[in-house]
Protein backbone atom coordinates (compact mmCIF):
# COMPACT_ATOMS: atom_id res chain seq x y z
CA UNK A 1 0.00 0.00 0.00
CA UNK A 2 1.90 3.44 -1.05
CA UNK A 3 0.40 6.67 -0.31
CA UNK A 4 -1.99 6.77 -3.38
CA UNK A 5 -3.18 2.83 -2.89
CA UNK A 6 -5.72 1.21 -0.99
CA UNK A 7 -5.62 -2.20 0.02
CA UNK A 8 -8.62 -5.19 0.69
CA UNK A 9 -9.91 -5.74 4.15
CA UNK A 10 -12.08 -9.13 4.77
CA UNK A 11 -13.85 -9.89 7.54
CA UNK A 12 -12.62 -12.96 9.75
CA UNK A 13 -15.25 -13.08 11.88
CA UNK A 14 -19.36 -11.43 12.64
CA UNK A 15 -20.58 -10.81 15.75
CA UNK A 16 -23.81 -11.36 17.10
CA UNK A 17 -25.46 -9.44 20.00
CA UNK A 18 -28.99 -8.65 20.38
CA UNK A 19 -28.24 -4.85 19.84
CA UNK A 20 -29.80 -4.46 16.23
CA UNK A 21 -29.92 -0.80 15.87
CA UNK A 22 -26.77 1.70 15.46
CA UNK A 23 -29.21 4.28 17.53
CA UNK A 24 -30.07 1.92 20.55
CA UNK A 25 -25.57 0.35 20.86
CA UNK A 26 -23.89 2.31 23.59
CA UNK A 27 -21.27 4.89 22.72
CA UNK A 28 -18.77 2.05 24.82
CA UNK A 29 -18.46 -0.84 25.73
CA UNK A 30 -18.56 -0.24 29.64
CA UNK A 31 -21.48 1.26 29.07
CA UNK A 32 -23.64 -1.37 29.47
CA UNK A 33 -22.98 -3.10 26.41
CA UNK A 34 -24.66 -6.94 26.56
CA UNK A 35 -22.79 -9.98 26.25
CA UNK A 36 -22.47 -10.84 22.96
CA UNK A 37 -20.98 -14.02 20.35
CA UNK A 38 -18.50 -13.54 18.04
CA UNK A 39 -18.53 -16.48 14.92
CA UNK A 40 -15.35 -17.11 13.42
CA UNK A 41 -15.76 -17.37 9.69
CA UNK A 42 -14.02 -21.44 8.76
CA UNK A 43 -11.30 -20.16 6.85
CA UNK A 44 -9.74 -18.62 10.05
CA UNK A 45 -10.61 -21.21 12.50
CA UNK A 46 -6.82 -22.22 12.92
CA UNK A 47 -5.43 -18.34 13.88
CA UNK A 48 -8.01 -18.93 17.12
CA UNK A 49 -5.49 -21.41 18.80
CA UNK A 50 -4.59 -20.37 22.05
CA UNK A 51 -6.95 -18.14 22.68
CA UNK A 52 -9.14 -18.92 26.18
CA UNK A 53 -12.02 -18.02 28.83
CA UNK A 54 -10.60 -14.82 31.26
CA UNK A 55 -8.15 -13.52 28.30
CA UNK A 56 -8.64 -9.80 27.61
CA UNK A 57 -8.62 -9.01 24.27
CA UNK A 58 -9.37 -6.43 21.45
CA UNK A 59 -11.80 -7.25 18.80
CA UNK A 60 -11.29 -4.82 15.30
CA UNK A 61 -14.48 -4.38 13.89
CA UNK A 62 -16.05 -2.59 10.78
CA UNK A 63 -18.43 0.00 11.11
CA UNK A 64 -20.33 -1.03 7.74
CA UNK A 65 -22.85 1.75 8.53
CA UNK A 66 -20.13 4.38 8.76
CA UNK A 67 -20.29 7.66 6.75
CA UNK A 68 -16.71 7.78 5.40
CA UNK A 69 -16.82 11.18 4.22
CA UNK A 70 -16.92 12.81 7.77
CA UNK A 71 -13.92 14.60 9.06
CA UNK A 72 -15.48 16.57 11.92
CA UNK A 73 -18.58 15.45 14.17
CA UNK A 74 -19.98 16.78 17.48
CA UNK A 75 -18.22 13.97 20.30
CA UNK A 76 -21.18 11.92 21.44
CA UNK A 77 -23.68 13.40 19.14
CA UNK A 78 -24.09 16.22 21.60
CA UNK A 79 -24.41 19.57 19.58
CA UNK A 80 -22.86 21.27 22.97
CA UNK A 81 -19.67 19.77 22.43
CA UNK A 82 -17.80 21.99 19.64
CA UNK A 83 -16.85 20.42 16.20
CA UNK A 84 -13.83 18.21 16.46
CA UNK A 85 -11.74 16.37 13.76
CA UNK A 86 -12.78 12.74 13.98
CA UNK A 87 -9.28 11.49 14.67
CA UNK A 88 -9.66 13.00 18.10
CA UNK A 89 -12.91 11.54 18.91
CA UNK A 90 -14.25 7.53 18.77
CA UNK A 91 -17.04 8.59 16.09
CA UNK A 92 -17.87 5.39 13.82
CA UNK A 93 -17.87 7.67 11.43
CA UNK A 94 -14.06 8.13 9.85
CA UNK A 95 -12.43 7.59 6.67
CA UNK A 96 -11.73 3.87 7.54
CA UNK A 97 -14.92 3.05 10.00
CA UNK A 98 -12.52 0.54 11.73
CA UNK A 99 -13.80 0.26 15.75
CA UNK A 100 -11.56 -0.84 18.86
CA UNK A 101 -13.22 -2.79 21.66
CA UNK A 102 -11.57 -4.59 24.03
CA UNK A 103 -13.45 -6.90 25.80
CA UNK A 104 -13.25 -10.17 28.04
CA UNK A 105 -13.16 -13.75 26.71
CA UNK A 106 -15.83 -15.78 28.74
CA UNK A 107 -16.09 -18.91 26.83
CA UNK A 108 -14.89 -20.61 23.59
CA UNK A 109 -16.88 -23.28 22.09
CA UNK A 110 -16.03 -25.51 19.09
CA UNK A 111 -13.10 -24.01 18.55
CA UNK A 112 -15.24 -21.61 16.54
CA UNK A 113 -17.51 -19.19 19.07
CA UNK A 114 -16.22 -16.75 21.90
CA UNK A 115 -18.73 -15.34 23.87
CA UNK A 116 -17.25 -12.45 25.13
CA UNK A 117 -18.42 -9.39 27.88
CA UNK A 118 -19.14 -6.11 27.11
CA UNK A 119 -19.08 -5.59 23.16
CA UNK A 120 -21.07 -2.39 21.89
CA UNK A 121 -21.29 -3.54 18.43
CA UNK A 122 -24.61 -4.42 16.43
CA UNK A 123 -25.64 -7.72 15.28
CA UNK A 124 -24.11 -8.56 11.79
CA UNK A 125 -20.59 -5.84 12.56
CA UNK A 126 -17.59 -7.35 10.70
CA UNK A 127 -14.69 -8.57 12.78
CA UNK A 128 -11.71 -7.85 10.83
CA UNK A 129 -8.59 -8.93 13.74
CA UNK A 130 -8.85 -9.77 17.06
CA UNK A 131 -5.83 -9.25 19.41
CA UNK A 132 -4.36 -10.01 22.94
CA UNK A 133 -4.17 -7.04 25.06
CA UNK A 134 -0.57 -6.48 26.25
CA UNK A 135 0.43 -5.13 29.56
CA UNK A 136 2.41 -3.25 29.79
CA UNK A 137 1.71 -0.49 28.02
CA UNK A 138 -2.06 -0.91 28.99
CA UNK A 139 -4.08 -2.55 26.18
CA UNK B 1 -19.58 -5.36 4.09
CA UNK B 2 -21.43 -8.98 4.14
CA UNK B 3 -19.72 -12.39 4.76
CA UNK B 4 -18.30 -12.52 1.81
CA UNK B 5 -17.18 -9.33 1.19
CA UNK B 6 -14.55 -6.97 1.22
CA UNK B 7 -13.81 -3.27 1.86
CA UNK B 8 -11.00 -0.97 0.64
CA UNK B 9 -9.05 1.04 3.10
CA UNK B 10 -6.79 3.76 1.85
CA UNK B 11 -3.99 5.56 3.95
CA UNK B 12 -4.50 8.42 5.92
CA UNK B 13 -1.32 9.44 6.96
CA UNK B 14 2.06 7.77 6.61
CA UNK B 15 4.67 6.71 8.80
CA UNK B 16 8.76 8.90 9.14
CA UNK B 17 10.88 7.08 10.89
CA UNK B 18 14.62 6.23 11.06
CA UNK B 19 13.77 2.66 11.61
CA UNK B 20 14.07 1.23 7.65
CA UNK B 21 14.24 -2.39 7.95
CA UNK B 22 11.27 -4.94 9.41
CA UNK B 23 14.06 -6.92 11.52
CA UNK B 24 15.60 -3.68 13.16
CA UNK B 25 12.08 -2.79 14.73
CA UNK B 26 11.36 -3.62 18.37
CA UNK B 27 8.82 -6.12 18.95
CA UNK B 28 6.51 -3.22 20.74
CA UNK B 29 6.69 0.89 20.93
CA UNK B 30 8.18 0.70 24.66
CA UNK B 31 11.28 -1.63 23.74
CA UNK B 32 13.28 0.84 22.72
CA UNK B 33 11.67 2.68 19.28
CA UNK B 34 12.75 6.22 18.51
CA UNK B 35 10.81 9.20 18.03
CA UNK B 36 8.69 8.76 14.72
CA UNK B 37 6.91 11.35 12.91
CA UNK B 38 3.32 11.47 11.29
CA UNK B 39 2.43 12.90 8.05
CA UNK B 40 -1.20 13.77 7.60
CA UNK B 41 -2.04 13.01 4.21
CA UNK B 42 -3.93 16.33 2.81
CA UNK B 43 -7.00 15.25 2.54
CA UNK B 44 -7.29 14.07 5.88
CA UNK B 45 -6.06 17.36 7.49
CA UNK B 46 -9.15 18.40 9.67
CA UNK B 47 -9.79 15.61 10.99
CA UNK B 48 -6.41 16.20 13.27
CA UNK B 49 -7.81 19.10 15.16
CA UNK B 50 -8.41 18.77 18.63
CA UNK B 51 -5.08 16.64 19.00
CA UNK B 52 -3.09 18.19 20.64
CA UNK B 53 0.81 17.29 22.91
CA UNK B 54 0.80 15.14 25.57
CA UNK B 55 -2.28 13.27 24.08
CA UNK B 56 -2.15 9.62 24.17
CA UNK B 57 -3.43 8.46 20.91
CA UNK B 58 -3.68 5.15 19.38
CA UNK B 59 -2.57 4.53 15.64
CA UNK B 60 -4.11 2.08 13.13
CA UNK B 61 -0.93 0.77 10.78
CA UNK B 62 -0.99 -1.10 8.23
CA UNK B 63 1.87 -3.47 7.78
CA UNK B 64 2.66 -3.65 4.32
CA UNK B 65 5.04 -6.10 4.59
CA UNK B 66 2.67 -8.24 6.27
CA UNK B 67 2.26 -12.43 4.96
CA UNK B 68 -1.55 -12.31 5.17
CA UNK B 69 -1.98 -16.18 4.64
CA UNK B 70 -0.38 -16.91 7.94
CA UNK B 71 -2.61 -17.92 10.40
CA UNK B 72 -0.26 -19.47 13.10
CA UNK B 73 3.24 -18.23 14.18
CA UNK B 74 6.08 -19.09 17.01
CA UNK B 75 5.27 -16.09 19.38
CA UNK B 76 8.26 -13.44 18.73
CA UNK B 77 9.45 -15.40 16.21
CA UNK B 78 10.96 -17.52 18.90
CA UNK B 79 11.20 -21.75 17.80
CA UNK B 80 10.96 -22.30 21.55
CA UNK B 81 6.96 -20.96 21.52
CA UNK B 82 4.77 -23.19 20.20
CA UNK B 83 2.84 -22.74 17.48
CA UNK B 84 -0.38 -20.29 18.45
CA UNK B 85 -2.96 -18.66 16.59
CA UNK B 86 -2.33 -15.19 15.03
CA UNK B 87 -5.65 -13.62 17.14
CA UNK B 88 -3.69 -14.75 20.52
CA UNK B 89 -0.50 -12.76 19.35
CA UNK B 90 0.50 -9.55 18.11
CA UNK B 91 2.55 -10.71 14.60
CA UNK B 92 2.19 -8.61 11.73
CA UNK B 93 1.79 -11.85 9.89
CA UNK B 94 -1.78 -12.05 10.16
CA UNK B 95 -5.35 -11.84 7.54
CA UNK B 96 -5.79 -8.29 7.83
CA UNK B 97 -2.19 -6.62 8.58
CA UNK B 98 -3.46 -4.10 11.60
CA UNK B 99 -0.90 -2.85 13.59
CA UNK B 100 -2.27 -1.02 17.44
CA UNK B 101 0.35 1.66 18.30
CA UNK B 102 -0.32 3.49 21.64
CA UNK B 103 1.90 6.59 21.71
CA UNK B 104 2.22 9.80 23.20
CA UNK B 105 1.78 13.26 20.65
CA UNK B 106 4.98 15.00 21.62
CA UNK B 107 4.48 17.89 19.07
CA UNK B 108 1.95 19.09 16.64
CA UNK B 109 3.29 21.04 13.73
CA UNK B 110 1.71 23.08 11.02
CA UNK B 111 -1.49 20.80 11.87
CA UNK B 112 -0.23 18.08 9.55
CA UNK B 113 3.07 16.58 11.04
CA UNK B 114 2.44 14.97 15.02
CA UNK B 115 5.97 13.85 16.58
CA UNK B 116 5.48 10.73 18.65
CA UNK B 117 7.38 8.88 21.25
CA UNK B 118 7.72 4.90 20.87
CA UNK B 119 6.89 4.00 17.40
CA UNK B 120 8.03 1.19 16.30
CA UNK B 121 6.98 1.30 12.95
CA UNK B 122 8.93 0.97 10.06
CA UNK B 123 10.01 4.35 7.48
CA UNK B 124 6.90 4.90 5.32
CA UNK B 125 4.15 2.64 7.31
CA UNK B 126 0.69 3.47 6.13
CA UNK B 127 -1.25 4.57 9.00
CA UNK B 128 -4.72 3.64 8.48
CA UNK B 129 -6.56 5.15 11.56
CA UNK B 130 -6.19 7.49 14.68
CA UNK B 131 -8.04 7.63 17.64
CA UNK B 132 -7.84 8.80 21.13
CA UNK B 133 -6.82 6.73 23.92
CA UNK B 134 -10.01 6.14 26.58
CA UNK B 135 -9.95 6.18 30.03
CA UNK B 136 -11.64 3.56 31.47
CA UNK B 137 -11.25 1.02 30.05
CA UNK B 138 -7.69 1.52 29.47
CA UNK B 139 -6.71 1.45 26.09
Amino acid sequence: MEADETAAIAPVARVHSSLTERGEAPKQGHEGAPDSRIEILPAFLEALDGIKPGDEIVLLTWFHQADREVLKVHPRDDLNNPLTGVFATRSPDRPNPIGLHRVEVLEVEDERWLTVRGLEAIDGTPVIDIKPVLEPPGY
